[in-house]
């Protein structure tokens, strides 16, 4: 039973339409913000796991910094920096008074703070108070934190007035070891993306006029949505010593010379979690890929007769238990018995709004036949996507439909991405020509714009050009052919490979 | 080599040395914030794990609510609510413009928003949205975050004005199920302070002018520092249906009536890592507990001639895997090789000032002897805290020698816990000659003013009489002798014993 507004039907809607079915977030009376529930939460828990540990297996420590900064710290940074973002929460009283039946803010501040919309300049501060010698570096640290935007068109994950996010910032005695550091982050973002998220992406820069104001590189990965929009989702910024020179970041290097050290930062959020739907939902809800999914396995007893409950429970969990000693992804099985009082038909269709990859119906018939009714959450709509199978052969290969579950979900999407990147498109006229049409879902019918492939001159008249067209250089990608061509916006002669596509 | 400031000498000087020379936290320039340091946010990382599985393991699921609340949200409760706290911090405005060369706060808001003390009341909010049949409940939930409250006289980790939390909110049908909720959380937070803390505490409930405003009952853990003042370590509040009926969480009972859900809050906070200094650290700095230690094992390699650097490191990691693969707690053991450029000896006492619970010393003479130089951290000043042990012994008994070292520190803590709590005071007269000694350091010599056990008669009158002598009643103990006796304020006759303190 497809959702009420599904992929071909209204994109944007089917989207917050899968948020709300999958119980995953809620717009909140906080203007702006989300509340994310358990099984949206869920999920970030099991992305922050698998990244922190990749994190601190780099070499990173956690740690943690004000949600404040005063206000005075940012006019160094609004002096240098071009594209510094004005749209924040400024905290301006400090107590709530009774004032003509009114609560009414006062214990006005001497100096408004600002609520972080990232911690660059407040870590940068710390960093010149730690470093004083080549000894103390690298400092390699992150923390996970809320950061405040003041989104005037919030989306649920994708734009919201606050998210959550981590945000890793590092100081380094050498460019090479920087650049090298930043270059590491992207891979590790890259990874998880692919193995974590089973969500496939293009490894690239960002052009000049993208860059994170005062990078020397901004480096991302760009994934594909189910409408041909391009989603960044992840971003790794090689400062050079830009940072440290405004920061006063400066250390004693091994010949007793005062120098500048090298920064990075780099950073994921929530928006994740929008990518995880628009790579992997579909028309009936999300589905979560197994190895960050809150549950791996839901089992839902199906009692016909109340004089089987006990019994019907008790296989239930002796399969919960046999399920939960089993091995995926190097850690036990997450698996779930619903016991709550409801329908079992409503619990089903819960479980397959949620998109937990492997549910399980037991009921009488099956503790007869020592079996269970098996759903896999990605095949529906296939012929055996639900099928019969015995306890002990489920056991057995559990954690090897989990990762045919996986390999399924990268698979579809690495199509999907590899189908719709057009590497045909030769001219201005051609390009010109694609992006008249509107995004819409690219495995429907209607309507297949999604990435091009191509070159780009560089001069400065295309930025406007791409505004225009609605369109953006999503990344120069790592893989460049280096053969001269045309560019698709200006006919000039180019020879850098971009993609470029329309994006969230 | 003793602190600066040591306990006797001068205690509130001695727990800042503590903090600054374990690199665990510092003043920030966001005024009255702290920067919580990669050894003291790996402490809390730890916490947070433990506590964590317990709290998932007891039903609840983790969500996120957003940092800001409308003023609005606020009026019914400033009206209902006696107790509320009016020292918060406001966003006023979303904007930053440049106003005559300064950069100005601007775009006012319509309705000013209150950074969370709490999300007590925008949590309310979406129960009363979720909650519609008993079948919906119960809803248990909670959340780690960051809160602020505007303190004026802010403490490292004691009193911020942000700190970190989780708060736990739960709903329930019935009056029973929610108050043994509510009971059942402060046992879990009594055995994660005992088992993973090696903190004891004493469980109670709050008197009535000690509850939690709008609470029927407040459940608190209470522990001793070592200048005999108390801390509270976690609380837990039954709230019976009184934030139910302000916040309108109704649900169909199974008879098709209309009813207000039962609830509870609970949390524990940052503080506890005070509480933590307060109870294990000593005159060279900090002790941390093995369970919750970011590293349990450090191993120092000596080279005193660099022709050896390469030999004694390999042997070192050698150690480091031979030891990884040990369990203890159930898990792998965490263990490090401090390789960076920077003298042994300054090694060791860093770690002694950070209380890493063991640290090896490995050398050219250790390679020889296949052994290591342990220094066992709370052993300091013992004949026996630095001893050669062989490398295979120390592998086979490191998950013991952890065991051991959390046996100790709890011993030693509990010990502390029962010698100082007065059971011998009889009258208000003792009770007065008692509490007129300012707190000291209670191990040493100058001062014993801790904790009286005693009965209380519970007059309104005593609640002033309390201030005037700057203590408290702690809790009301779950062991109650049930015996009358004289009230220790009043010297009127009494049964309840409670436990009274100066405290944190």
């Amino acid at each position: 039973m497809p959702l009420k507004s599904t992929r071909g039907s209204n994109y944007p809607d089917w989207y917050q339409n899968v948020i709300s079915v999958a119980d995953m977030a809620e717009v909140s009376s906080s203007p702006g913000c989300m509340v994310i529930r358990p099984w949206g939460y869920g999920i970030w828990e099991r992305i922050q796991r698998v990244l922190d540990d990749k994190i601190k297996e780099t070499g990173h420590e956690n740690c943690y910094f004000p949600l404040f900064i005063p206000l005075s710290s940012f006019h160094k940074k609004a002096d240098n920096v071009e594209g510094f973002a004005k749209e924040m929460a400024i905290v301006t009283h400090s107590r709530l008074t009774m004032q003509d039946g009114k609560l009414t803010p006062d214990g006005k501040l001497e100096e408004p703070l600002i609520v972080r919309p990232t911690s660059e300049t407040i870590i940068a501060d710390s960093f010149s108070k730690w470093v004083k010698s080549y000894r103390d570096l690298p400092v390699m640290i992150n923390q996970w934190a809320n950061v405040v935007r003041w989104e005037m068109r919030p989306r649920l994950f994708l734009r919201t007035r606050e998210f959550l996010w981590q945000e890793g910032h590092t100081a380094h005695a050498t460019y090479e070891e920087a650049e090298k550091e930043a270059k590491t982050m992207l891979d590790v973002y890259a990874k998880v993306a692919q193995n974590a998220l089973a969500m496939p992406v293009i490894k690239g820069r960002k052009p000049e006029h993208e860059k994170f104001p005062g990078a020397v590189d901004t480096y991302c990965i760009e994934a594909m949505m189910q409408d041909g929009r391009a989603l960044q989702a992840g971003t790794s910024h090689f400062l050079g010593q830009n940072f440290a020179k405004s920061a006063n970041i400066r250390f004693q290097n091994n010949e007793g010379k005062q120098e500048y050290a090298y920064t990075t930062s780099w950073g994921v959020t929530t928006r994740l979690i929008g990518s995880l739907i628009m790579t992997h939902a579909d028309d009936e809800g999300m589905v979560v890929p197994p190895k960050i999914a809150p549950q791996q396995v839901i089992i839902v007893p199906i009692i016909k007769d109340k004089s089987q409950k006990e019994e019907i429970l008790a296989y239930a969990h002796k399969l919960a238990s046999a399920l939960s000693s089993q091995i995926y992804d190097g850690e036990k099985l997450r698996v779930k018995v619903d016991e709550r009082d409801k329908e079992a038909v409503d619990k089903m269709w819960e479980w397959t709004r949620k998109g937990a990859p492997l549910v399980c119906e037991v009921g009488a018939r099956d503790i007869q036949n020592n079996g269970l009714m098996l759903r896999t959450r990605n095949k529906i709509n296939t012929p055996d996507w639900k099928k019969v199978v015995s306890f002990d052969d489920f056991v057995q290969t559990v954690s090897e439909r989990l990762g045919t579950f996986h390999q399924e979900l990268y698979q579809a999407a690495d199509k999907r991405l590899k189908e719709n990147q057009r590497t045909d498109i030769k001219t201005a006229e051609e390009m010109q020509a694609y992006f008249s049409h509107q995004n819409s879902w690219i495995d429907g019918s209607e309507g297949k714009v999604a990435f091009v492939r191509g070159k780009w001159c560089e001069d400065p008249e295309t930025v406007e050009k791409m505004k225009e067209m609605k369109i953006s250089i999503r990344c120069i990608p790592e893989d460049q052919t280096h053969e001269e061509g045309v560019c698709l916006l200006t006919n000039k002669k180019a020879t850098l490979d971009v993609i470029y596509a329309r994006s969230y």
